[in-house]
């Protein structure tokens, strides 16, 4: 145990941060890797988040009108090449599936068998297969809008993978909209990126700069890319989520017109925006200390443990008893319209348990041994403190604050990330200042990176390119909220109106 | 209109069911054909009921103790090859992806590239690919039982399609145990049938059979497949769900041991459980009439249409806030556990709107003109009843009865069902009898079938085969609530000491 006195996980954040990324996921048991090359396994707890952040968006969604449908997983050739730019951007990562059955050779090996006329892709989005529906889903004004979102899996293929960040097959859901006007397609576009803010800032805690994409890192295919990105502790930006107005490029390349009141044909104005599995990633790296993760409590795949403690067989009776008594009223307290989850560990292994569930980042932890009850008390461990910062209380002040902790926890996580985030943001002028903002410090730490740089841009693809060239550092987005003001390139001092985001990024 | 004055779907059942199905599937707007081969698009109206099933299904299984997981789509081959049946059952369906990448060839055309060492199966079930993750799972009886479920997409290449019943991808939940006994996992595999009887009977209101399959029919490696059997109005059967004891079959295959309490390495015992949108087939085409689907509440996309009547713009004004109140109060009525289901039809098409509504099978349709608001009343039809028994109520009697008025649908439909699975089951001792049940009555209806046949077997391959060959006629199942009784075999006379369940299945 000796090593847990200093942190439960080896190597730190500072010491090597994507390794620790990697031992933080394997430790809290969300997930794990697959035989079948860059695919995950994404384990009850780790699932119990999709879970959660499904509901809350789903919900969200209908609010505003979005129906639930369900599209093929393949993609016939002839239509993701419908659209050139589309085709282009998802070429090199495809899943391609050629044959229908398997025989046996005349080894006896089974190998693939009925070719395909056409073969098939796996969906790395479903722009061009919903398209096709949609054309025979509109025929008039009075059809509009159509607003239809999917749960699916999706594969892009990886050579290089990490768990819930890059993987080639994650889970996600694809929002796909049609509407008579620019100006709603627009509109909508916006409102969705909204909502994934509010999803991402309110219930997993982690706070986002909004804006566009340039159009070197637009979607394939879209006419604008909006976004919001976070910054992960070694101060790498993660796009979050994307909302994309596709203008009335995918409308043509599938054929969805529509008349208008004034009887003319025309071509819709459509919009796509999805967020995937790859926010959990966030959500980790985000939240996550040298003792594993921690889960905001609005979104956690459970709220509370119980940890019965005792000896003897008659102990052990009594400590049962009370804790399950505990777990029942727990269980029945809506915590933001959602009963507590309440997890009992019984298991016989001692103080393991405690350190478990530490990594695990359940976010309130409660001892109960025969002593406690003795006081009809608990003691009690919240995750966003230090763990040896327990506290006894009686069992009733517990069960009376215990709302108020979780949402406490949420609050404190939120803040911490959010100072985080204004410290790593940064206002740089200089061409020297931006290339050390994003040259790492010192050779032993070479994954700590810059973090968000405020700087001019020109608004040329040169200098975007050779930024990315020289650092690897990528325009994040040009921000919603950055005011009109005159400066210089970062790059080749041109005049420049506005300050974007630069960083390196996920 | 003249059309509706008879039925709203041509042909009707009697005419020709097959051709029926498919016109109801369209005129309810739930599902279409897809231009990828053998797949279906679930449209709106029919996703919210695959919805309401993964709800239902979702928190019984939690109940039990199940949770929920997410494992690769792609499996390699050599996976589905550790279990010899198991691949021997699957090989002649498998969608194979052999390429990751597109690339142009020397014409310019997209062609598929970079292919890969081994060939990726799309998963048609997952017992391989999650008895992998549960070989690691599982060290000591401690961690078992292990109790997974999956919601997921599935693919089985299929030649003939039909939306709903059978096509190349579908939804569905596959749950997978693994236990330290053999008693265990039996239990559990019965446990689940339970649950699949009570979602179909109670929500579905489809009264089924539940028993055992015969060998010839059980799932490729399973030990025992119970399942639950619908009757269809073509006196077709329809597998409903099925629930497999896989014995050590899979454990095997994919190595999964513990340590068991006396300290000795023994082979897990599993079980593996589904139902898929194939449900939503079996509800059509159990409940549907010359009209179109009817939907039971407990299930149903939305429970109650409000359709607004008026000529003038006063008139309208007047009438939509009527409605618009109405729709108000109704939603924030609860109906098991849910908020009522409430649409509003202003849609300028006149009485084709109530039909529209008719086809799709909502429940209620509620008419409300200006003449229905002066006496603050509204005109109400139920999708149980003809289409012209149309009653005035009171709003306020409306409103205050609507729960009752679903769960009496609820009970209508399920008791239709019942009597007609009863009148439609048959003990047939004589070989003749059989053959005659068994044989369009006239050719003028080929496509309306015997029955369920309940009938001596004495166990034999070949009666069996016989039967099939024959007749296309199964054994459907081995009734659990069969009695033992001396009899003959239908096939061939020898004996036989229980009847079991034959009919012609989809």
């Amino acid at each position: 145990m000796g090593k847990h006195e200093k942190t439960a996980i080896t190597p730190t954040r500072a010491e090597n941060y994507p390794e620790w990324y990697q031992q933080v996921v394997k430790a809290s048991d969300m997930a794990e890797k697959s035989p079948v090359r860059g695919c995950m396994v994404i384990k009850p707890w780790g699932y119990a988040l999709w879970e959660n952040i499904t509901d809350v968006l789903d919900d969200m969604f209908k609010t505003t009108g979005i129906k639930n449908a369900y599209f093929p997983l393949f993609i016939p050739l002839s239509f993701l090449e419908k659209e050139a730019e589309h085709v282009e951007g998802f070429a090199k990562e495809c899943a391609v599936v050629t044959h229908h059955k398997l025989e046996k050779d005349n080894n006896g090996s089974l190998v693939p068998a009925g070719e395909l006329q056409e073969p098939l892709i796996v969906r790395p989005t479903s722009e061009t297969i919903i398209g096709d529906s949609f054309s025979k889903w509109v025929d008039s004004y009075r059809d509009l809008p159509l607003l239809i979102n999917q749960w699916a899996n999706v594969v892009r293929w990886e050579m290089r993978t990490r768990i819930f960040l890059r993987t080639s097959e994650f889970l996600w859901q694809e929002g796909h909209t049609a509407h008579a006007t620019k100006e709603e397609a627009v509109k909508r576009s916006q409102m969705m990126l909204d909502i994934y803010a509010e999803l991402v800032e309110k219930y997993l805690a982690i706070p986002v700069i909004r804006g566009s994409k340039t159009e070197a890192e637009r979607f394939p295919g879209a006419v604008e890319t909006l976004c919001i990105e976070a910054l992960m502790q070694d101060r790498k930006s993660l796009q979050a989520g994307t909302s994309h107005f596709l203008g009335q490029n995918f409308a043509r390349a599938s054929e969805i017109k529509f008349q208008s009141d004034k009887e003319a044909e025309e071509y819709d104005w459509t919009s796509s925006w999805g967020v995937s599995t790859r926010l959990i990633g966030g959500l980790i790296m985000t939240h996550g200390d040298d003792d594993g993760i921690i889960l905001p409590p609005r979104i956690a795949s459970s709220h509370v443990v119980l940890i019965p403690i005792y000896r003897t067989p008659d102990e052990k009776l009594k400590v049962m008893e009370f804790v399950e008594n505990l777990a029942n009223e727990l269980k029945n307290i809506f915590y933001h319209h959602k009963r507590i989850g309440v997890e009992i560990d019984a298991r016989e292994i001692g103080g393991a348990r405690g350190w478990d569930w530490i990594k695990k980042g359940i976010p309130v932890r409660v001892e109960i041994g025969p002593r406690d009850i003795a006081k009809d008390s608990v003691y009690v461990g919240r995750r966003d403190k230090k763990h040896k910062d327990k506290e006894s209380m009686t069992r009733d002040v517990f069960v009376g604050k215990i709302t108020n902790v979780l949402d406490n926890i949420q609050e404190t996580l939120f803040k911490r990330a959010f100072l985080f985030l204004k410290e790593h943001t940064v206002i740089i002028d200089e061409n020297k200042e931006f290339y050390d903002f994003f040259t790492p410090a010192s050779i032993e730490k070479p994954e700590i990176h810059g973090g968000f740089a405020l700087s001019h841009w020109c608004g040329s693809n040169e200098c975007e390119s050779k930024i990315k060239d020289d650092l690897k550092v990528t325009i994040r987005c040009i921000p919603f909220d950055g005011e009109a003001e005159r400066g210089a390139c970062v790059c080749c001092s041109k005049p420049s109106d506005k300050r974007v985001v630069f960083a390196k990024a996920y």
